[in-house]
C-alpha cells in the first residue's frame, strides 16, 4: 500500500515550526507494518496546494494531508481539495453542528472565521475531531483516498486513532503487521547503549530492527520486525530487556514520571521534592501526570538560601561553610521536605544551572542530588556540562530515576555515577 | 529566488527522528527574505532519489539536498546526483586530504567505508565540512544549483553558515530582504485576534504579510513585508502594536516567562509562586530563564490541602466551607505565600486539572486564581476546558500574565476574564 503525505503551513516553510506531525502519522502506519513513501512540504498557497494534491494522489493508494484546516484565511486546504475534485465548498451540517456544540460547550460565540470550517468539498465524509473545532474530511481522487487532517497535534492524533488506523487496518493483510517494542531507557548515551548492546547480544536476528530515538531526558530503544519473525522477535526482546533492565524506565506510551507515579501508587508511597537549581521542574514532571494527588502533596522551590532555611530547615552553619551546592545543604533540603510534607520518600537538587554562577571547583553544570527516606538518604554529586534548560531537564531525569530506582529496590550503581562525574568532584 | 528542499533517509519516513534540519534550512534563507517554496522527503531509495532530483531541479533555482551523505550503503546522495547529471564517481582528492586530516586528528583508521565518502560525481565542486568526515559539494543541473549537505546537524549548520549562505547572498539583490515583526500575545485565540485585527485596521497595505502561530500558552502574531515598502510597514507594525498594546506579552525571540523576568528586575521587585493544580510548572517557567534568582526566592507546590494550611497557614475552615478551588482559599494561598517568602508580589492558583474531581458546580476546567501584592490583592475564576497538561500549560500562561498586568501597572481588564467565565462561576 502507497501512502504518501502532504503538509501544509507558511510555518512550516519558514522553520517557524519543526513539524513532529509527520512523525507521528508515520509512527501511526509503521505499526501497521506500512512505510510512507514520500512527504511533501508546502505553503499556504492555492495553486501549488492543488498542483501537489493531484501529483502525489495519483501515485498513492492513501494520501494524508495534513494542515490548512483552521478558521483563518491562510488554511486553505478543503478549497484546494474542492478544486482537486472539481466540486463546490459547501456548508456541511454535520460539521456546523461540531462546530456549535464545540463553541458552545466552552460558551465561546460562533463566530464567522470559525464558520468558515465547516465549508467542505461536497460529497466529501468527515472524519470527526473529538478535540478541536476542526472537524477532518476524506475524498478520492483518481484511485486514492486522501484523508485531510489538522495540523494541531492533539486533534490529530485523536483523528488518527480514531479513524484513519482503524480504515486502514481493515484493508490490510494481516501479515504486514509489524512488530514493535520500545524501551524507554535513561541514563546511557545512545553510541554507548549501541556499542553495549552489540558486545552482549552480537547475533541479533537479521529480521529484527534496531533503531534509536534520543528524548529529553530519556533515550528510546525500539524493535521492529515483521509478523513472520514472531519467534525471533520476541525472543530478542527477552534478552534485550534483561541486558537493558534497570535502566528501562518505562515501556510503549510510558515516561519516566509516570512509571514513579505508578509505583509509588503501587506502594502507597507519597513522595516530596526540594528543588533549587531545577525550579518546580521536577514536581510539575510529576504533577503532570493523572492522579499525582495520591502520591504527591507538596513541593518546596527554595531558590534562595534564605528560604532554603525557613522553608526546609538547612542550617546557616552549613550554607555558608559548604556553600548551597554542597552535599550537607542537599541533604537537609531532602529531610526538611521529608519532615515537612510527611511524605514517605524525597529527592533534593542543588546545583549551578549557569549561565552564571560556576567556579573552578563547582563549574556550570554541577548539581548534588539526595534522594532516600529518612531513615535510608542517599546523595550523589553529577555534572552534566549543557545549556542551562538541558541542564534541568537531565537533573530532572537524573532525580526522578533515582527515585524510581529507590522505590523500584533497584540497588545496582547506575553507570552515569561514573560517567557523569566531575574528576575533582565538589564536596 | 526559487528555493527547494529534498531530505533522504529512512528514519524521516518512518517517524524515528523528527526532521529539524528543514527548519534550520528555512531560518537561514529567512533571513535573506527567500521563503522555501517545496520540501520533499523520501526514504534511501535510489530511483525515487534521481527522479526527485530531477522534478525539483527543474523548477528550482536553488535546490538544496539533506542527508544521504554518511559511510553506510544507504547512504544515495553522491550516486544519485551523478545519474542525475550524467557523470561518473569519481575519487575527488580534496575530500581523500579531508577524511585522511578527520581520521588522523582522532587516531581513527581510515577504512573503506569512509572512503566512500570522497567518491562524489566528476566536475562537482567540494563544500567544507569543518565538523564531520563528509564532505559535501555541489552540482549544477538545468540552471539550478544543487547542494548537497550531510544529516547531522552540527555539520549542516556549518555549511549553511561557511558557505551556503554565503554563497546565496552574493546572488541577491539588497532588495529582496524582508522585514519581520514578531509579536507574541496572551489571552485572545487565533480566531477571535484575527477578527479583531480585520475590524479595527480593514485597510492593511497588500504589501504587509500577516501570519498567526498558536504556542502555548501565547499565540504568535508575525508581519512580514518586502523591504520596498518598509514605510508601509513600519506604519502597520505601529498601528497593530497600539491596537494589540496590553495583550502583547513580548517581541521577537522574547517569551512571557522573559518579560515577567525581566519586568521584574526592572522594577526592583520580587515574586513567589503558590501552586495547586499547576504543580510547579510556573515556578520552573520563571526558573527556565537565566537571571531568575534575583527576582524569584521560593515557590511553594500545595496540592494537597493539608499543605495549604501549613505551608501557606490557609484556614482549615475555609477550605472545608469554600472548598480548595475557591476565591478565599487561593487569596490566603497567595497571602501565605508573600509573607513565607518575603516577595513583593505573588501569583496563586488552585483548580480542577482532571481528569478526575470535577463536578457540575466546578468542572474539570475551573481554575480560581490570585494575583498581587498584600496591600493590593485581586482574584478572577477562569475557565480552561483542556486535557491536563493544556490546562496546565495555559493556567501558568494567565498567571504569569496577571502577575505581568500587575507589575507593568497595566489596568484593563483583559478580555479572556469575559471569554473565560464559567456561566455560573464557582464562587
Amino acid at each position: 500500500m502507497n501512502v504518501q503525505l502532504l503538509l501544509t503551513g507558511n510555518e512550516l516553510m519558514r522553520g517557524d515550526t519543526v513539524d513532529s506531525n509527520s512523525a507521528m502519522i508515520a509512527q501511526h502506519f509503521g505499526r501497521l507494518g506500512i512505510d510512507v513513501s514520500r512527504k511533501v512540504t508546502v505553503g499556504d498557497d492555492l495553486e501549488l496546494l492543488v498542483s501537489q494534491l493531484r501529483e502525489l494522489a495519483t501515485t498513492a493508494d492513501i494520501l494524508v494531508v495534513n494542515g490548512g484546516l483552521g478558521p483563518t484565511i491562510d488554511d486553505l486546504t478543503a478549497e484546494a481539495a474542492a478544486r482537486l475534485t472539481d466540486t463546490a465548498l459547501v456548508e456541511h451540517p454535520e460539521a456546523v453542528d461540531h462546530l456549535r456544540r464545540w463553541c458552545a460547550a466552552r460558551s465561546f460565540p460562533l463566530n464567522p472565521s470559525n464558520l468558515k470550517q465547516s465549508l467542505l468539498p461536497e460529497g466529501a465524509s468527515i472524519i470527526p475531531n473529538p478535540r478541536g473545532s476542526a472537524v477532518g474530511f476524506k475524498v478520492r481522487f483518481a484511485e486514492c483516498d486522501i484523508y485531510c487532517t489538522p495540523g494541531v497535534p492533539v486533534e490529530l492524533r485523536g483523528m488518527l486513532e480514531q479513524t484513519l488506523i482503524p480504515d486502514v487496518s481493515q484493508r490490510l493483510d494481516p501479515d504486514q503487521i509489524r512488530l514493535i517494542q520500545r524501551f524507554h531507557t535513561y541514563g546511557i548515551g545512545e553510541s554507548s547503549l549501541q556499542q553495549w548492546i552489540v558486545d552482549e547480544i552480537p547475533d541479533r536476528p537479521p529480521q529484527v530492527e534496531l533503531g534509536f530515538r534520543a528524548g529529553a531526558p530519556t533515550l528510546e530503544v525500539k524493535l521492529q520486525s515483521p509478523a513472520c519473525a514472531a519467534t525471533e522477535h520476541h525472543r530478542f526482546v527477552g534478552r534485550l530487556g534483561s541486558l537493558l533492565k534497570d535502566y528501562i524506565v518505562a515501556e510503549s506510551d510510558g515516561s519516566l514520571a509516570r512509571t514513579v507515579v505508578d509505583t509509588l501508587k503501587g506502594r502507597g508511597l507519597k513522595m516530596t521534592t526540594a528543588e533549587s537549581c531545577t525550579g518546580g521542574l521536577i514536581a510539575s514532571m510529576l504533577t503532570g501526570q493523572a492522579g499525582a494527588s495520591a502520591v504527591f502533596e507538596a513541593g518546596f522551590v527554595t531558590y534562595a538560601n534564605n528560604m532554603k532555611e525557613e522553608m526546609l530547615g538547612v542550617s546557616p552553619e552549613a550554607l555558608i561553610s559548604r556553600g548551597a551546592v554542597s552535599e550537607t545543604v542537599v541533604r537537609q533540603m531532602a529531610l526538611g521536605a521529608l519532615s515537612r510534607s510527611g511524605a514517605d520518600c524525597a529527592v533534593a537538587v542543588s546545583g549551578i544551572a549557569g549561565p552564571d554562577g560556576g567556579t573552578e571547583e563547582k563549574p556550570v553544570g554541577t548539581v548534588w542530588l539526595a534522594w532516600g527516606s529518612a531513615a535510608d538518604m542517599r546523595s550523589v554529586c553529577l555534572y552534566f556540562p549543557y545549556g542551562r534548560r538541558m541542564f534541568q531537564t537531565m537533573v530532572a531525569g537524573a532525580a526522578l530515576d533515582l527515585v524510581r530506582r529507590f522505590i523500584a529496590g533497584i540497588e545496582s550503581t547506575p553507570r552515569y555515577f561514573r560517567d557523569r562525574r566531575l574528576k575533582s568532584p565538589a564536596s
